[in-house]
């Protein structure tokens, strides 16, 4: 069975400092013509970090597009030619203040393939060091811990609603990892 | 602590079929004024259909965005005005030709809160007959059947890379739900 769709036409909309939106055209294998919207991004890390007591370190911070606060795992955006690793010991200093002596990558998923093409590079670290933060100025960020037998109801009664949090914390759950 | 950024000012750049783009300006706590650009989406549904098996319906698709085939559940987005519910009903029988006697919402959840509002309701549905597929014409897919044991060896091999896939078969592996 043939899925693949030839884009015969792309459009650039607008540039942004996060994201870029593009309007595609595109030819399926069954002939028609049809218009995919695409907000291109350049991807980003998401860390689960466990403490001694094996709690996870969750950030809490306003997301405009929401207009809530929202309980996440601590996660950024890749900087141009950085690496998934870098980036992964970077966002986790900025956001919580806390360093990782051990940190490994457990895999990687797309957020809303649908419409665009963040991939997203999933992170176990513990070990962990305070070593103070140094927030990105344009974010407000406060340190939340939550244990393994809180996640399930957390995440069933809506207290924590993002998705790169929601498969960060059920992967914990289920996997059984060497940390 | 407070979190919340007022909005001063927003640009509508874009207004698509399944995405809107627009720029927001906003005032932070610290008196800071930032850029936000906010991808809007009205929302939609993603669908954990078992069998009589316990086996879970997963659809094939190619997605322009990640230019890759993805394996994922069923879902989509909700009409104007269309209650999540019915949109749920409706996606399942375009996606994959099973309508389902059953059907409970579980949870909902952001897809990716930094930069798009999009929210999706997760359903449960169970009691599947066969109807005949009724795809949507610019939409070609394929189906398949994932048991639990299969699941988490799917998603850490990366053959399962679609965030709202992930969330829904680890809440399923998780979850106690009466089916």
């Amino acid at each position: 069975m043939d899925f693949k769709e030839e884009r015969i036409d792309s459009e650039d909309i607008y540039q942004g400092k996060i994201v870029n939106l593009r309007i595609d055209q595109v030819k399926l294998p069954n002939g028609r013509v049809s218009t995919r919207e695409v907000v291109e991004h350049s991807g980003g890390v998401s860390i689960l970090a466990l403490t001694e007591k094996k709690e996870i370190l969750l950030v809490e911070q306003y997301r405009t597009p929401v207009e809530e606060t929202l309980l996440e795992l601590p996660a950024g955006k890749l900087e141009p030619g950085e690496n998934p690793l870098d980036c992964a010991r970077r966002e986790l200093i900025e956001e919580t203040g806390f360093k990782a002596a051990r940190i490994k990558h457990l895999y990687s998923f797309y957020t809303t393939p649908g419409f665009s093409d963040e991939l997203l590079y999933l992170y176990l670290a513990s070990e962990l060091e305070e070593v103070g933060t140094d927030f990105d100025e344009d974010e407000i960020i406060k340190n939340h811990l939550i244990s393994p037998g809180e996640i399930m109801d957390s995440i069933l009664s809506g207290r924590i609603k993002d998705a790169k949090t929601i498969v960060g914390l059920l992967t914990y759950l289920r996997g059984d990892f060497n940390v």
